[in-house]
């Protein structure tokens, strides 16, 4: 992987509470945004059950189409906690106590507290390496480039910082948002020139209702600031020209 | 597909802004809600950017292993809007003004105002159902099992009624939840016997942190009523014995 290659990125959230609508999923966004900002684009996400033969196989799908896959939920001390056994089953490795979390979470804990429930945090693919937790204790781990991160979002999210050592990203992904008072019917045929003749950024447009008013944000995305400034003054150009009120830029 | 068959959804996320973290997603859960509560199981969420490749080869999976597919997002007046297209290469389908929807959105403006750019809203896959709109008039369209709708959630919920007589699903899934003033890894072996004696519910703990208080919901699915409150009363039991205070059930 060079700096000048661009890094593509799965995120696997594991959980029948998203599946059935229970839970909103947040992690997905969290870890996007962060993604975005090293370099690292997200080009697929996918929502699976707590079955392990699905997770095996996603997880055998997306680590070989991907240069890292993030996963996120099924690393607790529950039955329906099975993601670490999953992740040692799709690599062909052992599933067995890592000695280093052992230590880390005996240490954590009153004496006394660490017990068979709390032990089953600690079992994981065999030589896997931790990525540290500073809000509770249990770490989640890497085999390769599959990351496997807790799902509760303050946990997950405090554990970024534990993350960034092990992901080389790309060139930063810049985003520049143009807010219109108008609606996207109005601007579509003059966007798309804007993106035929610059088919390496990526422009999307999206409606909003903000304070009760109608409007349209376009946002433009590439790694070159020059790119996105030279599509900004175009959009302007039509924007001003069609005596569009500009919001916010 | 009869009554007896579990019937089985797909929904697929059409949208750069998800991806990179920009918007966040809650029409899965939306979705996932209504699917559940008519006896559609969503057993499948995946997130693909606007690129036609990518969501044909993902639309040709999903259509082919769930009964039903919803997508969102893609279906408004600009450049980046592409999941019609999108579905009409998928079903090798003509992509044509939809004379119906056409009809619909003529009447739905003031007059001068169905412009170029609104009518890019009525191409569809040719022969495609419509979906009414009762908020902002374009229909979403479904192609055999594949349903497009909107991704502004606001429209796309108003849209669950049009959907309504579409779908057909199995017995509706039942979920108890039971709330407890207790950590996972004090119940964690309990809460395992339980769902080994009771393999055909899915029983789910998901730990809570709720007016400054930690706590564990255990969340119990299935389709029949009698096989839950079975597992209520076995987990009852244990949660008794052990002197778990219930916070809620």
């Amino acid at each position: 992987m060079t700096k000048n290659t661009k890094v593509n990125a799965a995120i696997l959230i594991i959980g029948n509470e998203i599946l059935s609508g229970r839970t909103q999923d947040t992690n997905t966004s969290t870890l996007a945004k962060w993604l975005n900002s090293i370099g690292v684009n997200v080009q697929e996400v996918r929502v699976v059950p707590d079955i392990e033969k699905t997770i095996v196989d996603t997880l055998n799908v997306l680590r070989k189409t991907n240069d890292y896959v993030f996963t996120t939920g099924g690393i607790g001390p529950t039955h329906d906690d099975i993601t670490a056994e999953s992740v040692a089953k799709a690599f062909g490795l052992k599933y067995e106590v890592h000695e280093e979390a052992y230590k880390i979470l005996e240490a954590y804990y009153k004496p006394g507290e660490f017990n068979k429930g709390r032990q089953k945090m600690v079992w994981m693919p065999q030589n896997a390496e931790l990525i540290l937790n500073p809000t509770s204790g249990a770490p989640g781990f890497n085999v390769e480039n599959v990351f496997c991160l807790p799902g509760v979002p303050s946990i997950l999210k405090s554990m970024i910082g534990s993350l960034k050592n092990k992901i080389v990203g790309g060139k930063p992904i810049i985003s520049h948002t143009i807010s219109l008072n108008t609606v996207e019917s109005e601007i579509a045929h003059s966007l798309k020139s804007v993106q035929l003749e610059n088919k390496d950024v990526e422009i999307g447009s999206y409606p909003f209702f903000h304070a009760g008013k109608l409007g349209v944000s376009i946002v433009i995305r590439s790694e070159d600031q020059s790119k996105i400034d030279e599509c900004s003054s175009q959009i302007l150009k039509f924007v001003n020209e069609k005596d569009i009120e500009v919001v916010d830029r």
